[in-house]
């Protein structure tokens, strides 16, 4: 869509990827942070298997740092055999890099903080001792031929000029991807698009993006962050991760449909994600979101009677995403105050009900005052359609 | 935020409405079309009230032509005497107008379908009938002396130049608002943006937003239409309405704090929040999501040993909202296998006990072979750290 002007339109366009982009599954590493999160070995294969199975380009995992059996986890996932690349994400110390390489993973994600911040609480390190670390980690990982990103840690609270240098710095030694992190989901999308359209003129690899849910811009962040030229988006199944999550990989995809169905449903296999989310939702033990995107149980349901009525003529009048490309069903509800009477009247002729306008506008009226006493289910609704077709039959044949 | 350079930036920062808008609250409204709600004359107006106390400047009820029962409500609600400005929403219909003054509301949202879509399938009427019916309309409520918004609906996906002639129309008949609506939920944030501005340059009226968070957008699109100059914002009680919903109010305070705290802390009761979605919850029988904005169980929690030692040393480094600020407590997870040694630190300070960072490193290796295992409670952690305690104590003291 953002290409359909056949003058070609801003010229910033042409640097989009929202139709040519990869996805670094984070569930099995930033989900591990979800405060709910304990997975056993068993319980990552099986979610590593069904990631790689949607078709995720990227499975991240733990650091092999963290304990005995993140390592021994993470051994066991490499010789899987998955088709997706695994990456493990690791702090940008040289220990971890080389406990990293040994456990088979097919790159690193490096990160360190650059946020005032996280350098005066965190680590403590000035940004000469950052870059010195960078160059050491991030070389040493190239010389392994291993893939490798180098990620800031709060990159929105981070000096721009201090970034750009890093960046630069790591892109002329060869890294694979360098990384934005809104590590405190403080970051809007006009931000982000001026970040990552800046930081596009000024490395030649890959930009990764990653972004925290706190103020409710994680979905919309990635999208203008591929707008603006980043190649890979970080998701977790529900958006799991410290604090409320970061960008959730069905919401994430919900976006990316809008923006070009054919290419989203030709690389994942959309169909699998309720089935994902609720591996992942037992596993962590939580409850999938009412109102998650596509699987959650309402998102299909239509209930006002101006709405009902048009989706029944043509369900894209007041749906952007079909149902049935994510193995999901429509729903129209008509049991409420809030009903009409083309509602009504396609629910009479699903009945083989046999009714004038004026009789379904009388008979959706009933419906209206029962439902103002409390709402009916549709066997209630039918039942009353069929007594009202039989009442109005027999006053015809009188 | 925006406006922190002295040189003032970009001219078009001017325009942002970020630190000067209005919520209007659709609970009783758009969250009426919600799958599960149906609220009791009792239940609004609890719900009102709580709304009006958190502080919220409009609140909108449900057409008094959608049944009987909601024609009474609004007129109940209206006797409240509440500070909230009381609205209801109308299709732009004189039959239904009329209704609606009667009840005694302070306004009335008007609203018509712009989009080809819903001019082919749903009402089936032409834009020159559309700009008659609406002169009509809206002429008419403005006699009456109410205030008066005139909105789209589905206007992302409507012709450009009928919207803008339709909102010159009305504006030049002196309506209060213009509305955009993105009913379908399928816009993005510098979509939003474009379209704000360029009707911000052609109407001198006040710009209402509604957006739908079907594809994740609904709270950054809120925003980006306040940065682009919109002036009032639509919101429900955990987002709810149609299909998955629309911006959620507890989400689009999370957004706004960050762009301008003391504005947010000093219009709103931010306090009520937890308490204003438990009853909404309660009333339409969901659970608050494990993820919502602010008040979801984990929204405070920090769990990797990194973000850990952080908090503990300065809040601000992992967490752009203060719990404190919103009536609840930040938590930090120190049993499992991401923990780190500081985190552990701090716990054995609180204990009170009297351990070298040598040891503090070593209890935490045996808190990670446990929760290796299985995750461990505070309950466990404090027991080992005490035995561990007692144990290096009595080696010294040998």
């Amino acid at each position: 869509m953002t290409r359909s002007n056949p003058y070609a339109g801003n010229v910033s366009d042409l640097l989009s990827r929202v139709d040519n982009f990869a996805v670094i599954e984070s569930t099995l590493r930033e989900g591990e942070q979800f405060a709910n999160a304990f997975f056993d070995t068993e319980k990552k294969i099986e979610i590593a298997k069904a990631l790689d199975e949607f078709g995720v380009e990227y499975i991240e995992l733990t650091s092999p740092a963290a304990s005995e059996q993140s390592r021994s986890d993470c051994k066991a996932i490499c010789q899987l055999g998955l088709k997706a690349k695994i990456l493990t994400h690791v702090r940008c110390h040289m220990d971890d890099a080389k406990l990293a390489i040994d456990t088979g993973v097919d790159g690193l994600d490096v990160v360190i903080g650059t946020s005032s911040f996280l350098r005066k609480f965190s680590h403590g390190k000035d940004m000469d001792y950052i870059t010195q670390q960078a160059i050491e980690v991030v070389s040493y990982i190239i010389s392994t031929g291993l893939e490798v990103r180098f990620s800031s840690e709060d990159s929105f609270r981070s000096d721009l000029v201090d970034l750009l240098n890093i960046y630069t710095t790591v892109d002329k030694l060869g890294v694979n991807r360098v990384g934005i992190a809104d590590t405190v989901g403080c970051a809007n999308p006009r931000q982000v698009y001026e970040l990552v359209r800046t930081l596009r003129g000024v490395v030649s690899c890959d930009i990764e993006c990653h972004f925290h849910d706190d103020t409710g811009c994680a979905i919309a962040n990635a999208y203008a962050a591929l707008e603006a030229g980043a190649t890979h988006i970080d998701t977790s199944v529900l958006g799991i991760g410290e604090r409320n999550g970061i960008t959730p990989l069905g919401g994430l995809c919900a976006r990316m449909y809008v923006a070009n169905k054919e290419y989203i449903m030709g690389k994942y296999k959309l169909h699998m994600l309720r089935d994902i989310e609720n591996l992942v939702a037992e596993a962590v033990d939580i409850q999938v979101p009412f109102n998650n995107y596509i699987t959650g149980y309402c998102a299909f349901t239509h209930k006002a009677g101006i709405h009902a009525k048009a989706i029944l003529n043509n369900p894209s009048t007041y749906e952007i995403l079909q149902p049935e490309d994510f193995g999901m069903t429509r729903y129209v509800s008509i049991g409420h105050r809030l009903t009409g009477w083309n509602a009504v009247k396609n629910r009479v002729t699903q009945l083989g009900l046999n009714l004038s306008d004026d009789q379904v506008k009388q008979v959706t009226a009933q419906i209206k005052a029962l439902a103002d006493i409390r709402p009916q289910g549709i066997e209630n609704v039918d039942a009353l359609l069929r007594q009202f077709h039989e009442k109005v039959t027999k006053q015809t044949a009188n």
